[in-house]
């Protein structure tokens, strides 16, 4: 069964999900939104990926490897730019980015 | 949080997702796939709006119950279609629908 | 064939979808950003809901009327955050998101 | 303007995306449904990404190239499958595909 399969990796994308979520919801209320642009930007686009990668491992997608390279190099973006910031949210969202890279790389292999 | 306030939302969506992906991948695999032609289309929509509404909800969505409606009965389409199928996948994708468009109903009102 | 029943509505959704991520990428690029928060929040709503209806019409999707439903109540709530704001992109947003509304109103009929 | 600027992209992304998501109904509606598992399979995972990279490059996505590659591959694989069946919606959404697949490999380099 693919959810047994994929378990690891669809909680890891799970989690970088849910903390690309929270982080931008965090980031549009901070006072200087304007430092935050490309956060947020980024945040939406890592959360989008991964919860289709994560959907997509669930339906047997016979495109495995292509979609987790994607991942795998928008986490590392996402996880780059939230390092760069001081805030909790940034900082847990980082750390799900790049745990989340290492496995889509994992299923790249 | 919103991880914390729709905790048990987003844990019922998750669910629902993955019990119609997983149904939707094992109606492919069927013998008798054109008998299941309507639980394929309607796992997929219900699979993608849950997929959907969960993100919204961890991104703080200021639409809330209009996505919530529509899951609502999404979910209920789709778990009276699998129903009417005796297999293991299909019985189980119907409860999890069931259980979901409950939690649905919840955040709509 | 979908695409010639559809035409009129997956041109509307279309076009509300592209005019609400245009105003997404410019308000993150206005100099008072802090000002344009709800308006980023609902421009993605209403482009994500506008994208999700639009493809699930072109694919025959069983659930026409529950989406159609919900994308109208976006549309229109994404219309009216924009109407405050005097930017060409806010503007032109508002417009597409009521024309939008109506065509879903006219779906879910 | 990025609608101005990505144009050409946008609707051959658009393009395939109907393509796909026509040819995915049609599957569902052969008489030999069985034959054209992977074909479906294909379909939607190509529609989905096209749809989404579509809305990517819209919104001023800073991972162009990434998800451009992603694509690039779907489309090239589904293009690949439905080749070889005869149906008019198979050898139109062949077509729509590898000319996707071309643009988006401009895109990634």
């Amino acid at each position: 069964m693919l959810q047994e399969k994929y378990q690891a990796a669809v909680n890891a994308l799970h989690e970088c999900m849910a903390a690309c979520n929270h982080c931008y919801d965090a980031c549009l209320q901070e006072d200087h939104v304007g430092m935050m642009v490309e956060c947020i930007r980024l945040d939406r686009e890592c959360a989008d990926i991964c919860g289709y990668l994560e959907q997509a491992l669930l339906r047997g997608t016979p495109v495995v490897s292509e979609l987790a390279k994607a991942c795998a190099a928008i986490c590392e973006a996402c996880g780059t730019e939230c390092q760069q910031h001081d805030m909790e949210h940034c900082r847990k969202c980082a750390e799900a980015c790049f745990q989340c890279a290492e496995v889509c790389r994992g299923l790249a292999a």
